[in-house]
C-alpha cells in the first residue's frame, strides 16, 4: 500500500454511517446532498460546481450513489468508491437533470420524506430548475445542521491535514515577509511567495499531496489589498499597491491540503511604527490572547466572544471593533460555529477555530492577527506558530 | 477626469433603470439581490461572499441601498455610489441580519410582493437563516431570469473589457506553452506563466486595472490536470503531473478584468501526435468551426448545438461526445444561455459565448479548443486569436 496522508476509506465509511443513523432517526427515506463540500466530506470526490447539478445520494438501507453529468462519469468513478454512478446527458438538454435525478431517487426508494442540504440544486452559473419538493411533492427536511455539526469536530486525520496545511502556509508567509519591501508591489511579493512555497511543497510532499480545493492549487500568501490605510477594510480584494515606508499590512497565508484549510494572518509594518500604531498593535495582541485563552471544552463560542468584547469595552475600543472573534475552519475556509456572542455552541475537543479579533482605525490602518487553534481535552493548542511580536513583523 | 476602462456610472444607472422597469411591470414593491455577481452588475461593488449576508435593495420608487455587515460599511461606501448603506452588527450576533434587513425593507416600503434572486441569503459557509418569505410573509417572485436576460447582451463597454481580458489570457497562454516542456511539472509551467503574465499586465495597465474577481487576481494559465490520459476528463483539478513525450494537453487561460472573463483553451501535444490523435484533432477543429459558423443573430442556441451534434453523428463520434458546445461568459465564467439542444434562446448581437465542443477518448486523451466569440449584427467575431493548428500547438 502506498503511503498516504489523506482521509482513509474507513473514515469515509464512518461518516456515511453517522449520516445513515440520522436518516433512520429522522425517519427519512434518504438524503440528497448538492453542495460540493458536503459531497467531498462524504465521498472524497472533489467536483467543481458549474451549471451542471451533481449530487451524493444515500437511502435508508445505506445504499449510496453519485449523480453526475455524463462528462463527470469517469471522474466520479475515479475519485469515489461508489459502484453506482448515475448520469444525465447534459444541462439544459432534455430531459432536465432533475427529472433524471427523480428516477434515481425512485429507484433507491427515496420519496415522501427526503433529507437534503438544499431543496434542489442552487441556481448558480446559469442553472435553473425545480426544487426537490416541486419535483416529487416530497417533504424536504434540511440536513445542513446535522452535516455541519458532524464536520465541526475534527478527527485525528483531519487535524493532521490541518497541521500539514499550517506548515506550508507558514513557509508562504515567511517568503511573503522576505519579499515585501519598499518599492515592491503587493502582487510581486504575493505571487513570488505563493509560487515558491507551492513548488517547494509539491517537491516535498510529492505523491502525498492533493489540493482538492476549488480555490487554491497549493500555497497562498498575500495581502488582498489590506495595505496602508486600506488595511482598515477587513475584507478587500487585491489592488496591486506599491509598499511604502509606514505602511501597515495585514497578510494572509494558507495551503489547501486534501481540501482542508488553515489560516494565518499577521499585521506587519514597513519601517517604524508610530506610538499610536504601537499602542493599537499591543491591544490587538492582548485581545487575541484573551480569545485564545478562552478556548476550552465546555465553554461556549459566545463566552469566548464575550471575553474578547469585554476587553474592547474596558479599554474604550468598541469604535474600532468590526467583527466577531473567529470562525471554525476545515473543508470550508469559513464554517460554523462562530466565535460570536450570538452562537451558543459548546466547544468540544477536536474543534478548530481561527482566533482573530481586529482593531480598525481609519487613519492608522487595521490590526489583526489570525491563528488557527485546536480545542483539546485540556484546553487548546495553537496550531500556527508564526512570530506574533511587532519586532519580528517589522519590515526594514 | 482620470482615464478608465471600467463600466461608467451612466451604464450602472441604465442597468438600475431596466431593473426598475421590471419592478413596475411586475407590480413588485422592490427587489433584493443577494448574489455577489448580481450585486456587482448593478452596483459596481465587489464583495467576497462569506457567512455574512450582503444585499442590494431597490424599491419601486427607484431608491437604492446596500445592506452589509458592519465590517463592510467603509468598503461599500468606497466601492458604490449609494447614499444609503444599512448595516447589521455581525452574524450570528443578535439581532439576526435578516431581522435588520426586514427593517430596511419596511423602511423602503418593500413588502407583500418582493422580487429576489434567491429567497433569502443562501446557506453558505456556515450561514443559516430564514428566507425572505418566512421573514415577512411576503410573496417572493424570482427575478433571476430577468437579471440573467439583462446580462446576456453585453454593451460596448462590456465587450471592450472582455477583449482586454482576451489579450492578457493570450499572453498567459503564450508563456504557458513556452514553459511547458518534458520534465517540467504542470504547476511549474502554470505558476510561472500566470505570474509573469499578471505582472506584465499590471505594469502595462497600471491604474486602469482592477480584477474585481473572487477567483483570479490577474492572469490564469494552466492545465488543471488535463494532461495525458487525464485530458479525457473534461473538468479536472490540478494534479502536478510531469510532462512526458506523447502527452496530450488541454490548457486554459484567461484574465479577470473588472470582473469580466474570457476563455481560451487549446489542445496541445508534447512531441509527435499519433495518426489517431491527429485524426481526433482534425475532427475537433472541424466541429468547432461548425459551432462558430452557426453563431449569428436570429439563430437559436439549440440550432448551434444541433449543427455540432450532427457532425458527431455523421462521423460516428457520439461515443466520444461528453458535453454541449459552449456557454455564455461575462461576469460569471459560466453563464446562461448555453449552446445546448435544450436551450431555445435566440442569439442576439452583443451575446458572448465560448465555443468548445470536445472529443474524449479513454486511451488517447481529450481534444478541445475553446474560443470566446461575440455575436455581431452580421454574424460573429472570434475574439480570441491564439493559433489553432496542430503544428503551432506542438511542443518539441
Amino acid at each position: 500500500m502506498l503511503p498516504s496522508i489523506n482521509i482513509r476509506p474507513e473514515e469515509f465509511r464512518a461518516r456515511a454511517d453517522r449520516l445513515l443513523e440520522h436518516i433512520r432517526a429522522e425517519r427519512l427515506t434518504g438524503v440528497v446532498l448538492f453542495d460540493a463540500t458536503d459531497i467531498l466530506y462524504f465521498t472524497g470526490g472533489a467536483f467543481i460546481p458549474t451549471e451542471r447539478p451533481i449530487a451524493f445520494v444515500m437511502n435508508a438501507r445505506g445504499e449510496q450513489a453519485m449523480f453526475v453529468p455524463r462528462l463527470e462519469v469517469e471522474h466520479a468513478r475515479g475519485q469515489t468508491r461508489f459502484e453506482r454512478v448515475d448520469s444525465y446527458v447534459e444541462y439544459p438538454a432534455d430531459p432536465h437533470p432533475m427529472q433524471v435525478l427523480e428516477k434515481t431517487l425512485a429507484d433507491l426508494g427515496i420519496k415522501d420524506r427526503v433529507g437534503a442540504d438544499h431543496d434542489g440544486y442552487p441556481w448558480i452559473l446559469g442553472y435553473r430548475g425545480p426544487s426537490l419538493s416541486e419535483l416529487s411533492g416530497a417533504a424536504v427536511a434540511r440536513v445542513n445542521g446535522f452535516v455541519e455539526d458532524l464536520m465541526m469536530v475534527k478527527s485525528e486525520a483531519e487535524i493532521a491535514l490541518i497541521r500539514e496545511s499550517v506548515k506550508w502556509g507558514n513557509l508562504g508567509h515567511r517568503l511573503l515577509q522576505r519579499y515585501t519591501a519598499v518599492g515592491v508591489t503587493e502582487t510581486q511579493a504575493s505571487l513570488r511567495a505563493s509560487q515558491e512555497a507551492t513548488l517547494a511543497m509539491l517537491d516535498a510532499l510529492g505523491p502525498l499531496y492533493r489540493s482538492l480545493s476549488m480555490f487554491w492549487d497549493g500555497v497562498y500568501a498575500g495581502y488582498r489589498g489590506q495595505i496602508g490605510r486600506n488595511a482598515a477594510i477587513p475584507h478587500a480584494l487585491a489592488n496591486n499597491i506599491t509598499f511604502q515606508p509606514g505602511d501597515l499590512l495585514v497578510s494572509g497565508a494558507g495551503a489547501a491540503m486534501w481540501g482542508y484549510n488553515s489560516e494565518l494572518e499577521r499585521t506587519m509594518i514597513v519601517g517604524t511604527a508610530s506610538d499610536e500604531q504601537r499602542r493599537m498593535f499591543d491591544h490587538m495582541l492582548k485581545v487575541q490572547e484573551i480569545g485564545i485563552q478562552a478556548l476550552r471544552p465546555g465553554a461556549t463560542c459566545a463566552e469566548v466572544d464575550r471575553a474578547v468584547r469585554k476587553y474592547y469595552e474596558d479599554h474604550d475600543l468598541m469604535r474600532l471593533w468590526r467583527h466577531h472573534s473567529g470562525h471554525a475552519i476545515g473543508l470550508r475556509y469559513h464554517e460554523g460555529p462562530f466565535l460570536d456572542i450570538g452562537d451558543g455552541t459548546e466547544l468540544k475537543p477536536g474543534m478548530v477555530f481561527t482566533v482573530e479579533p481586529g482593531l480598525y482605525a481609519r487613519h492608522l490602518g487595521g490590526f489583526r492577527h489570525s491563528d488557527t487553534v485546536l480545542v483539546t481535552d485540556s484546553g487548546h493548542e495553537v496550531l500556527t506558530y508564526y512570530p506574533q511580536d511587532l519586532e519580528s513583523l517589522t519590515i526594514r
